[in-house]
């Protein structure tokens, strides 16, 4: 078994192991029916950062979903730090995974099943280079529960992210079932449009992301219903999410946007 | 670990074992992302019913998901038969789930992945009694990956389910982003309106049933855009899923409808 992650750690249930012994049951419904919630969190080196939003996000959506954390808050937030030492100082992806647990077949929730709560982190490395998109037919199932929460059903993001990557972009534009612009593969999309800085809308599919959060809560972007004819008009671009923070859009559909990294760089100061 | 299956065994990627030495790598994509497919079968006591459809929709579906399968279909279908010797004559759910196999983190579709195909049989139990559906608000992806396929990513279904199980339901009906019927949470529809029997539309995010395929070939049935207002009026309907088979609809939105036994019999008969 290959281990992508630094020291070959996890944390499960409240316990920290050798990853080669951690093992998930075959009926563990976050494995046979995608049922399970996720965070990615940057490890910055010191500290989690935006841990407090990170949690206050998955605690939500795990109450929206009826599902159960096995362990207190503090106990997952020690956790994260314990595993983190083994980034020694580096950047990590630090990834939380909770499941509805093991149940017998079928989709109707069990009513009782213990709960798998898993945290593991992979080194990160930042990519300054700005990013290549190219909108693609797979879209984003605009008010459903797969597109509201972070949950493990990623199928279409991950076709999405391929269709991309075989038209030479980095990453996927995706619309939203509405018609309008709803988000990259996993990142959130904020473009520059007349002077306003816009983020396509929850309605239309976009997930609450942190940084998103972040910026908006500072006032420095808007949610607004973005369309396919505002991509072909805004001056600048960025995509947003916990582990790259902001990244500048070099071209959307080949068409090249100036690198703005003045905004650029008045966003990523906001963050801090 | 508690294991939901005949005798403990399970099958992975051609190995029959013991289920309890049985795990998945935590980095398992199909956990991780919900980047895999599945196939429910029913294993009759002496056979597994449609397997030949079942099999042609699962490697097409991998084909088309750019998945590897790790032996070849005859090794997969002599699995499936040792494992059924496990239920000793009763009837039986056989499961088969493919995933793309363990990755670094990332959406991306790994350059090299080793494939995960498992099988597992649980004991099943045929429900004879009409199934009461109520039309729900999480609707179906019509057109996606997560809708054309039967892959892990299932929790827009989970949430549909368990809306109707709080309306006092049995199941759902869905509605696909269409506007039109698609289907219920684990099962296709099929509704007779003014003497004809419609199943509703790939395009409205009906997943293709190997039963309904069945049906359709047999003439029995035609694929039709069912709209709400046929909800209303339809005077008999009946869910159909490789398990079930045929089963009658009771009742729609709290709306009785006639149990047509000698309709669905005529249905059931044309499987066999």
């Amino acid at each position: 078994m290959t281990v992508w992650s630094f020291g070959s750690r996890i944390w499960i249930n409240g316990e920290l192991m050798d990853a080669g012994l951690a093992s998930l049951p075959m009926s563990d419904r976050g494995f046979t029916l995608g049922d399970g919630l996720f965070e990615t969190m940057l490890w910055t080196g010191t500290h989690v950062r935006f841990l407090s939003e990170h949690m206050a996000r998955f605690t939500q959506s795990a109450a929206e979903l009826g599902f159960v954390l096995p362990v207190p808050l503090d106990e997952i937030e020690a956790g994260l730090l314990a595993l983190s030492a083994d980034a020694a100082g580096g950047l990590g992806a630090l990834r939380l995974t909770l499941t509805r647990g093991s149940g017998p077949r079928g989709l109707a929730i069990p009513d009782s099943a213990t709960p798998m709560l898993i945290a593991s982190i992979a080194p990160f490395v930042l990519n300054p280079n700005p990013v290549d998109l190219a909108t693609v037919v797979t879209t984003r199932h605009a008010g459903a529960p797969s597109a509201r929460f972070k949950t493990l059903s990623y199928i279409d993001n991950i076709v999405a992210l391929a269709q991309a990557r075989i038209a030479g972009a980095d990453d996927a534009i995706m619309l939203g079932t509405t018609g309008n612009i709803a988000c990259a593969s996993g990142a959130n999309l904020i473009i520059r449009h007349k002077g306003t800085c816009l983020t396509p809308a929850r309605e239309d599919g976009a997930l609450p992301g942190i940084v998103r959060g972040r910026l908006l809560k500072a006032g420095l972007i808007e949610e607004a219903r973005v369309t396919p004819r505002h991509l072909e008009l805004c001056s600048a671009a960025a995509l947003t999410n916990a582990l790259i923070g902001v990244r500048n859009v070099g071209s959307i559909d080949r068409r090249a946007l100036t690198a703005d990294t003045v905004w650029a760089r008045s966003l990523i100061d906001a963050l801090t």
